[in-house]
């Protein structure tokens, strides 16, 4: 078993890496950090619990530690990190520093040149970038992103996609309010009601799908030139990022050749991940994000609504977004990284 | 006092007919229809009232119709329709044959060559198609249409942008339950949830746009050769569609020049017509459905988050979905059908 | 394995028991009927599946039958029914005849004299009621009902509390839309809203409660007189009914006798039956119905928020209304008619 | 014009006090205040306006002040107050002893024995408990208070039923998150949920209610006997607290007694007060807080369902929580105090 860490295990993403990583084959729960209120309490009263699972016992009584190197013990050799983009770069870099590896949920540095930003079944390659980093860096340790919630969701139809040339994306998306925290939108914004913007949220998807589908060439990643133009939109459902997509195509694919393609997408053989990774619908009102958002266990991305258009094709995709765009994808990005012997 | 009839009142959107006709300056209800289960019904009994104003007074012991020419009185001028799109075109052709003037949200027929599809501040002009109409059926009254709800939400900010070489849309929607009546949309199908599928609707924003943006050559619409892709969602909220809409452009205008389009857009000089038509938003977080439905008393179109993009402009719009989308509508053509003369 | 069938088994409550008994370890299904519309049609294509786990591979293309005794296998032992109650007395006398065992969630003829109504945990005894019933009806199956979903979640705690001597109930329940089936609550009445009034559900906890609290004399079920005011609100949950409890007693416990009650009383040894049967929160704000209806896989019954009044005490408990409020209700009946010999 | 402000203006019960005030005949806004955030800036940029309807010109460009009694004009007669509760009584009193006289909705005092609690349909004599207070704590100014809001929604009724002999009252309270104000209640908290708990409202019911339906002896006022248990919840709705009422009566009234009692209660000659107080309805289904939160323009009572029980009657009861349950309430006040000569 490799000893695993949390950074920021008390809120809602942090809850989700211990409900992940309490019933994991191959990772053990050695540390829990939070903010220094928290520290030194037991996790069940520094964590409002808020997840639809009971507490695991295996955590309930564990002392919370402050979010420092010295807290933590020295034999973990992985930590995730869902901390506030305002203090996470300061805080992942004393841990790299320190000699840990660091699976990364937080939005600061994905678009660093010597960041690998990673979905396992989309660039795997892309964490070779680790020894540009360490390098530059002069980190025994090493620090590892996953995109955002929107991208993520998004980002695996895209690679399927690219098999036909992919120019020019639209993309509008229905976002549920576990994106945005515990006490991120507060009902008397969203009860009834839509918000068609979510600060930062556009640029994340535009910038981040173009690093994720590059090419890495040995020494850095060259960016797709693919032009995303994001909306996008909070609306009132719990969990599950619902998109709806136009991507201009250089060929001319029938739906089924669109099927085939996402249907015959690989996946990874890593603990956590799906197979198969796009789950595809042919009705036309699916996926839902209530009734599909569990679909892999939470890991899987489904799609369904395509439609031929004058120059590509229109559908729906749809992932859990605290699962498979968040925590999910931090564990897998681990997985992968112990896998490939970055530990 | 014009005497007016609402064909198929009971339902969500002839309650609204009601709320609006209720409280008109030209306008006076002399004849509510439904179906032959109401028929001999005082209104209050035959409706189950769901607006959250009160029924009015005026209506609440007036004895329900049957939906026949025999049925309503000869002084009738007008008559509002909102029957189901399955019966209503045997139905308003009945009417149209005994001479009345039918204004009608019903769906169908909307696309028909002789028949005007109107939103007054943008077409008023194909209101003459009524000619072509008389000539060709052989009818004393007339039948005209206002477009989808969806449609009427996003038309009047691409008939502004037109001055800018409309060439391509993109639009995603994100519509309230009301649009599908009171018993379209179940509770389970929607709490917690986001349906990516509403039958119909994309073709009909393809079209009913293309037409009503078309010109009236004196004798035929010329559609207008704009291409567009919707994708249409239903979401939690009672009422108020709002939009994503990516329009390209031949010319290249700011922000701005965007802003002023949409401001200087000219309205119409009708009872129910908003002043402006439409309400723009600095903020990058409106329009919002809740907040922004009631503009104009439900009559405006509502729009912000306006973006250049590559080729055009990005922005969202919203109107009140039963108001201006539906009844008020309706209502509005009713009033330019009077001052021009055709009653 | 036994074999056993689904009577109605595509509407809401017959997708539940096909989720339950898909994964059930002595049960197999072996027939799924449903009205003559969808008889004939595979599985998958009768029923709009809605449950969120994916449709079971072991049903999918199974046949719908007709429902009626010719069309269902003679080695079929047990029969679980969730028919409309309009249909159900007819249609479930029926089977009884042909000698099939009915667990029923049907409403009728849940108060009838010779019909065991039953929650194994409270009154398992009640079952031996069957032999009147096949005295006095000449059959050779049995009729069995489980009550009402609101009365369900409920009468464990009333039967904990016994002990301190149970005089009077006023209840509050605040009931989830699945209750009322897929297009039982229409999305336009219950969106950013409370309906206080649920037909017949008030009558039902009152005479149901004192049914299941009664004692089996031998020939009849001896009523306990416990006078139950129930007060039924429909909200905007998907699943879970939450009820707000006062309970008079004769004697005047503590909180902490009350907690002690509830964890002490005494579940059943049945496949399904949760343990404990009654889960208990300190924290004032639990149960809750997002949170807490899954506890026990959904058939344990929550409480909390316990209270001392001046004449007793006042508490909050939950239970998953379509779990254990209907489909895993008739499941226990059904291992409980195993257990003790009925089938 | 009486000469008002409003302290704390820029949260939600703020603004609806600016709603309501910015189109009163008799009160005219002079002074603004906030936080010394929001000091100096104009309201339109101080406050995140959320109201549906737009924020009133007269008030969109005043500057807000520091709320101090320095800050505010000397001219001003009557301040509205909906500052939290942890520093109003500090801030209140400052203003008292200034001369100001404050109509306020936070729940510090509300159970002093000098400090008129005001319902002016109820109690408005114990007004004249002024004279007290200005004796015990020499001001030359006054604090009167609102009740909370769900109390509010339960006592006019309470009151009207106080000729049938009012013993003993059990209420379920099923409230709108709007009564937390903007942030109080996350999203993530309410949807598809519900909270059995709302910290201090159940005490917050027992004890206003008693002190309402007191009598004032000339000296002080004598709390009724009446023994209130409440259930407090919040539920996913953004308007309206709906309330289900047992109370049991030494008298034994027949259902139209009860809607005769309801129908018959006095209401008051004030610019805000409704007419009819409470609003009764037969069908069993009402009243629900959608359909009728904005009765006498949200400052109505609305009830129905009654029945009677073996030793009282049990009914629902609604209001508007922000406006007849807040800001309403306070106003209203403020017109009984113009009125009976206190300013």
């Amino acid at each position: 078993m490799t000893r695993v860490g949390v950074l920021g295990a008390t809120g809602a993403v942090g809850q989700r890496f211990i409900q992940l990583l309490s019933s994991h084959d191959d990772f053990e729960i050695a540390a829990l950090t939070a903010s220094s209120d928290s520290a030194g309490k037991p996790y069940k009263e520094a964590a409002k619990w808020r997840v639809d699972t009971p507490i695991p016992d295996s955590v309930a009584d564990v002392d919370v530690l402050e979010t420092t190197p010295e807290a933590v013990p020295n034999d973990v050799d992985l930590l995730f990190s869902s901390l506030p983009s305002s203090v996470a770069e300061r805080v992942e870099h004393g841990f790299c520093e320190a000699g840990y590896v660091v699976s990364s949920n937080s939005s600061n540095e994905r678009n660093a040149a010597d960041v690998p930003l990673v979905i396992p079944e989309v660039n795997a390659d892309h964490l070779d970038l680790i020894e540009v980093q360490r390098d530059e860096r002069g980190w025994d340790g090493a620090l590892v992103k996953n995109p955002n919630c929107s991208t993520i969701t998004m980002v695996p139809t895209l690679a399927a996609l690219d098999r036909f040339g992919l120019d020019r994306v639209h993309v509008s998306t229905l976002q549920a309010v576990s994106g945005a925290g515990y006490s991120g939108v507060s009902s008397m914004e969203i009860l009834d009601n839509v918000i068609p913007h979510i600060g930062g949220e556009e640029e994340k998807m535009e910038t981040e799908s173009r690093k994720l589908l590059g090419e890495f060439t040995g020494s850095e990643i060259d960016w797709h030139d693919v032009d995303v133009s994001a909306s996008c939109n909070r609306v009132p459902t719990l969990d599950g990022h619902l998109e709806n997509v136009w991507a201009e195509l250089d060929d001319d694919p029938t739906v089924e050749d669109v099927f085939a393609a996402f249907e015959d997408y690989a996946g990874q053989d890593l603990p956590s991940a799906p197979s198969p990774l796009i789950e595809t619908f042919e009705e036309p009102d699916r996926p839902q994000p209530r009734l599909d958002r569990f679909l892999g266990d939470g890991m899987a991305v489904a799609a369904g609504g395509v439609q031929q258009t004058p120059d590509g094709v229109q559908y729906n995709c749809l992932a859990h977004n605290t699962i498979r765009g968040a925590a999910g994808a931090s564990v897998l990005n681990g997985e992968l990284l112990e896998r490939d012997g970055w530990l």
